[in-house]
């Protein structure tokens, strides 16, 4: 971590990524999927299927971003990727309020340990809120089923645009009525980091370095000269003096 | 009020007016008015001053709504407001900062005594939220301010539309991706409430006769069969089983 004094006293809030960065979304999916397995009867490599699943969120985000589809928010991309991959796991019989049950899984996804200590002491010194490509509704529920303290929900359905879109950043901005370098962005994924600083964002690198499991290939470490670089939440409250 | 037996089980999300129905904006501006009177040496008539610059409050909303002007958040509006009254007051030769100090002084409005307890209880088996005239940063520093316990803000600056705009209804349905009747505004001004209820949203109006002090002429009861109407927030809360 760089340190230059006094430079936290110009952030005014803290936007964060979520899935990766605040919840541990493939330990909770895996989890919940096992469970639908068990209470269903049915049998599959779960892991796997969490996996390829998330696997497909940068693709079906990147047909919106370009412009091949209209806008379409998270829930809905992840119904779809869904169908797409049932049949390759022997799910293709799963009736519609069993895939609805599953997509809502990502609704509800336990926090990393250190999120809501964390964010906790953040929201006495700062606003903190979600940056996520994450629906307003998806959010919500996460917040209340995890105990996230948000003080406020950026989502993207609130822009019609996924991040690393400059559209969601300066949005953000623009709501918050502070300049961007106000505003500081905290994310686990370095490609979030290097967007929102284009866009004159301050920016936090906090490693999940086993967000994705044996798959995960990148963002071990921060790969740019991040303002802040903390092992998890806590450590970046203290390095604020929250 | 009416009970449909079981009518609260299809309510998922409760949205709140936010000044007059859960900020006492007229006590909290003249005690900031009068402390500012009296750290600068001012003298004015303070509580008239607080009810001319309210008195605004919809004519100037009016010119964004009818498309005489652009899009100009709530900030805006009162700074402009404010600056028209000034000089009726004696108090033209306000410098800018101070000016801008007391137009924040919206951000800062004390919570009615039953809010934060009622709040507190309904969030418990709703997503509660705003739906506010005032900026997403307003109401943010607002919920800090007055412990509000907010889990989403949806705000004028989020749709470009002030209330009683359709816009700004649907906009706050269509982001808790659920059916207009699934929600509930809540406020103490029946106008809202009518045009919520033409968006197709359930109502509950709860009176606040002290909002406008003496020269209060409306809202002093429910003057439409709105789903529910009760005496406070903590009313309400009993009356849903929360």
């Amino acid at each position: 971590m760089k340190f230059y004094p006094g430079i936290f006293l110009l952030i005014q809030a803290l936007v964060f990524d979520v899935f990766g960065t605040v919840v541990d979304w493939r330990t909770s999916l895996i989890r919940q999927l096992e469970q639908f397995g068990r209470e269903n009867g049915l049998n599959a490599d779960w892991p796997n299927l969490v996996d390829d699943w998330r696997g497909q969120y940068q693709p079906m985000m990147n047909e919106v971003r370009t412009g091949k589809r209209p806008w379409a928010n998270l829930d809905e991309l992840h119904r779809e990727s869904l169908e797409q991959l049932l049949p390759r796991y022997g799910l293709g019989s799963l009736t519609h309020s069993q895939k609805q049950g599953l997509v809502l899984g990502w609704h509800f996804l336990d926090p990393w340990p250190d999120s809501v200590p964390g964010l906790t002491r953040l929201k006495k010194k700062f606003i903190i809120g979600t940056l996520s490509n994450g629906g307003l509704r998806l959010l919500t529920n996460m917040a209340k089923y995890g105990g996230l303290p948000w003080d406020a929900i950026f989502s993207s359905d609130m822009f019609h645009h996924y991040k690393p879109d400059p559209e969601a950043y300066r949005g953000t901005a623009v709501l918050l009525d502070c300049p961007a370098q106000d505003v500081m962005l905290v994310a686990a994924h370095n490609y979030d980091l290097e967007a929102a600083r284009k866009c004159g964002f301050k920016t936090a690198f906090v490693a999940r370095p086993s967000e994705y499991g044996p798959r995960q290939s990148r963002d071990f470490t921060a790969e740019s000269d991040w303002d802040y670089v903390a092992r998890d939440f806590e450590e970046l409250a203290a390095q604020l003096g929250a």
